[in-house]
């Protein structure tokens, strides 16, 4: 697990998009948001307190967590800097770049010197055991896509979000590196071997009581040739009693493989329906979960109207319209 | 590429089943077999020639190739002697054992003094794409089980065997270690990471002649939940034209999973197929495959044919009956 809470390190990023896992963490996590640290020239801004090293620490922040892309795919000098120093003063420092903090030397041995830990939250840190479909305790819930990036782990944090309010018994489980560094620890199931993909999401989600409801993060669709694998990991590990149907109603194609389109609802259904059953015959989908980001606030209540009359699901945007509704329907299950 | 001919090391197999892989590379790429290595307590014997180390180079070997399971997961001190002497006499050394040939300092040293490879198959040598689902020249052909270890490796390779006695174009590709000591090559599937899966398979099987067949060597089963991703990766990287379905009637429950009983071939033929055709439009199921190594003559047969009048579609175990009406198969696709 990463120490909470954290100072966010947004860098030189160009813009708002570049610091988008800042975003996540201080929309989803407040609380581990102690406040931001910009260089110079950073073009993005997420409304908390600019903090030096030492106001933070003074503020209780416990890790520096990277929370920007960086440009050109590695860790600039500048950035350098800042992070030998914060390792010097006691910070843990967590990441989920490609360019691992373990690969820089200078880093590595900053962090040795003082005793410190760099997270790299895209590397495996746990040797997940191979997956034994026992039935667990406990309730479970997956959304699963159209295609990938659609919406899952937003609908599963705001799921979450409205859970706690509620007092529900709720917790967010992350499977990708955005979502471990918003709570401070998942799995990163993309970059789990093979054969302990399942397993992992069994570890992910264990016993539990049987009122408390893990929200997974999905990723990919059993419906996108490169990722399938790994979704089909989590319908399988993940033991879900009720699925979310995700879908994007403005994509063209599927991502990145222009060939392909996107398969219907009533298709992702049946399929996901029923290979979850495998693992838990009770399984049921309990709603639908559109990302209506490019469509105008009628045409999205509009859209939504006209899937939930065909599917016979309740079916919202859970960032525009809330994931209230879709809360309510996991009762059924 | 591991080097052919091999010299197949059998060691102290307590019995032929401990020796299985020397037996599928004899029975199936007999060329590969120069000769057999058994230590004086060997209760294994494949049938070939017994020869030493240097009579096997003088026959051509390049590779010793170790065909048997140890005893207790680790390579004795009786082994290692054969071991280094056969590198420092030249030979390439390959396994499929969990304990790594590049996991012992002696034959590491050995091997480097003489510049000799040592070939781990179960370790992933190559760095795999991501797959981008382009729709490939050639055709392919995949056996998606019921449940693991039903004879889907069978299936391939005696359908390899067939064509090729036709004269027809066909290559089997292994994904599994037995498969890639048999032939010298292949993808070490299940110890792929997740997000390479799809893309490993794609590498494994490019573009080729019109009428060229792969035969992809299946893994898991779809409904197998501890290694369901690996068979979708299979299903979506492989863009099978032709699926066979394999089966092994007498399952009390799904291999591992005590809770879990195997599917209908209908389920199996209806999930396999939708999930199929995601990355080939075109994909047909052709035939059953069925192990029915616990069948008397009769049942064997009275079982094949009751579910070829079910499921309207050649039934036959290819061991036992021989795979050309599955080769015939293919013609309809």
């Amino acid at each position: 697990m990463i120490k909470t809470p954290y100072l966010l390190f947004l860098g030189d990023a160009p813009d708002a998009l570049a610091a988008k896992v800042a975003q996540g963490i201080k929309d989803w996590r407040p609380e581990n948001a102690v406040g931001q640290f910009r260089l110079p020239d950073c073009g993005a801004d997420l409304g908390i307190a600019d903090m030096t090293l030492a106001q933070a620490q003074e503020a209780g922040a416990k890790t520096l967590v990277i929370g920007v892309a960086n440009r050109g795919g590695v860790i600039s000098q500048a950035w350098k800097e800042v992070l030998i120093e914060a390792l010097n003063m006691g910070y843990d420092i967590a990441s989920g770049l490609h360019n691992l903090l373990h690969d820089e030397a200078d880093l590595v041995a900053a962090a040795d010197a003082n005793g410190r830990q760099l997270h790299d939250v895209r590397i495996p840190s746990v040797d997940y055991p191979i997956a034994n479909g026992v039935k667990r305790s406990g309730k479970r819930c997956l959304a699963v896509g159209t295609d990938c990036s659609v919406g899952k782990m937003y609908t599963a944090l705001a799921m979450d979000k409205e859970m706690r309010a509620r007092g529900m018994k709720s917790t967010f489980r992350p499977t990708g590196q955005t979502g471990i560094l918003i709570t401070g620890g998942g799995v990163p199931l993309d970059a789990v071997i093979a054969d302990f993909m399942a397993g992992a999401v069994e570890w992910l989600t264990p016993d539990n009581d049987a009122d408390h409801w893990d929200l997974i993060e999905g990723q990919g669709s059993l419906f996108h040739v490169s990722y399938s694998g790994v979704t089909m990991a989590l319908v399988h590990g993940g033991q879900p009693d009720a699925l979310i149907l995700s879908h994007e109603p403005t994509r063209k194609h599927m991502r990145g493989l222009p060939d392909y389109q996107q398969p219907s609802l009533q298709a992702l259904r049946d399929t996901a329906l029923t290979l979850a059953r495998v693992a838990n015959p009770a399984c049921e989908v309990i709603g639908v979960s559109v990302n209506t980001q490019h469509l105008s606030d009628q045409e999205a209540l509009d859209y939504c109207a006209r899937v939930e009359a065909e599917m016979g699901l309740p079916t919202v945007d859970p960032f525009r319209h809330g994931a209230g509704r879709l809360v309510d329907a996991l009762s059924s299950v």
